[in-house]
């Protein structure tokens, strides 16, 4: 859809902007300020508010680097979570993801992403140093890295690993292997080959359910 | 993803703010509030001004019911569309489809949707009044119905003619046809019976172009 036809200069800079979010190109940003334009001035303004709140007064946990509504989040304050055990994620979303396999009772550390030079992202730009502080200050026993399967999920394993080997505690990292559900005709052969290699007994095989 | 995992309340409600939004599902809605978890705060700031403004701002042009930053809306202004000819649309959405066909030079009529009982929209809900009244008032040669093929299209359709058939107006609405690359085999046969009825002379076919 051509953009010199809008019938108002409002309309068009609120759709520029509904346009900059991830996946919204112009014309569903046209159809959601449409909609927006229909719903009643108060849900309006409710929508803004919800949005504008959580910019200007969301917290992020002075521990781990979550979200959180507090200095300290809800995690890391739970006196029923095993704080000798950190799960290293790169975002938010993954300790969300990890929460909801509730297989976890430990603590995590939120990376802010993973070591990129590509994309301008180095070990700086990410809560490394905070990791290594917390090490060093309170009683931790296994560090479990949970960052993507990728080249650069394995490079900043790696750099973590080099930072923190001189800490007594335990570094592992997630277990590669088939999905549940995958067939193996469809499974990758690097998948595959580790899976192989990194087969387990049977009768352990049952252990995580 | 279940929701009972938000690491926030702040965050939790945005969410569900932004998953209102049609076609917004709470994965996506997740993801676009992350995204602007991340974004500069001036950033945020404008995205949500011009929302606001838009929805506080906004006017509909007070003759045709289009979008418009202005009393009267730029086309219904300008001294080069035609008013005799009004073409009768059901969103704004219409009036830029048409617009970007530029084949069209006179002036709209949205109406706001089609008369639908099962949505509970009844011809009060709709701008049909507007529309004699500017028959009645300003000199008037055609209006054009350009709603969607459909029963309440039609039913619209039928509606407006009864009101508006005494005035010395014709009223014509959109050629139905093949549309253009489609190809016969996959065109349904409704409307391939009335292409088949309203068959045009070849030498006359080309006269839109």
């Amino acid at each position: 859809m051509q953009t010199h036809t809008y019938p108002s200069k409002l309309l068009e800079r609120a759709v520029e902007e509904l346009a900059k979010l991830p996946g919204i190109g112009n014309r569903t940003a046209l159809r959601l300020a449409l909609h927006l334009l229909r719903q009643p001035q108060a849900d309006v303004e409710q929508f803004l508010t919800a949005i504008g709140e959580m910019k200007t007064n969301i917290h992020f946990c002075s521990v781990c680097h979550n979200i959180s509504d507090t200095d300290i989040c809800s995690i890391c304050s739970s006196p029923s979570r095993d704080k000798t055990t950190i799960c290293v994620v790169e975002t938010i979303k993954d300790v969300m993801s990890i929460e909801n396999t509730m297989q976890y009772k430990g603590v995590y550390h939120v990376l802010g992403g993973v070591i990129n030079p590509m994309e301008g992202i180095g070990p700086n730009d990410l809560t490394i140093n905070s990791l290594v502080e917390r090490l060093s200050t309170s009683e931790v026993n296994e560090v479990i890295m949970a960052l993507s399967a990728t080249t650069e999920g394995d490079t900043t394993n790696f750099f973590i690993y080099k930072k923190i080997k001189n800490f007594p505690v335990m570094v592992t990292t997630l277990a590669r292997g088939v999905a549940f559900g995958n067939e193996l005709e469809y499974t990758d052969e690097v998948t595959l080959g580790r899976a192989l290699l990194n087969r387990v007994r049977f009768d352990n095989s049952f252990s995580v359910e």
